[in-house]
């Protein structure tokens, strides 16, 4: 295999990747609306233990751990960074309601 | 579903990325062997180009194509940094075979 080669390969796992990488973030927007439900914090330290723990432990190589955590700290970076948009438009909408609410009947 | 379920699956998820993510730490070990023996550079702002629109070509959400971008922008960056140590060892290697080749024969 030559360099182009290589490279339709990386393509095509590039798009396996942006699939899952969504799925993902489909994920933590339904933990995010049920965190929202439940007034649960958005940051959990433990959480973030056990998913680095995960993916070390499945770590075939040839990356070490140390760098396969480099990339899921920016992945769950962005993860967190949706579910903070999620739960400040929840609260814009909120108001929006309240308001209504307020208004006179007639 | 709640919390734990939608959990479970991101952590299934995880173990996916980790595979493919070494998958294509492997495509481009191949592809900086392949550079090191014909002295192309290591970094090609082109081809990284290419990477960006295949990725935002294939992006179905919920991630905008900037947080997508944000995620393998470090994916880049690593895949970059085991090429340089690659690189790094290759060197050092022939340094080695250099210095063998001239020590004394007697």
């Amino acid at each position: 295999m030559d360099i182009a080669d290589w490279r339709h390969k990386i393509d095509e796992l590039d798009r396996q990747l942006v699939s899952l990488i969504n799925q993902r973030a489909q994920c933590a927007l339904e933990i995010g609306r049920l965190k929202g439900d439940s007034d649960l914090p958005v940051y959990e330290p433990d959480r973030e233990r056990i998913i680095f723990e995960n993916i070390a432990r499945n770590n075939g190589g040839p990356l070490s751990n140390v760098q396969l955590r480099q990339i899921f700290e920016r992945l769950v970076d962005v993860m967190r960074q949706i579910q903070g948009e999620q739960m400040m438009s929840a609260k814009a909408q909120e108001e929006v309601s309240g308001a209504n609410e307020l208004e006179p009947l007639d």
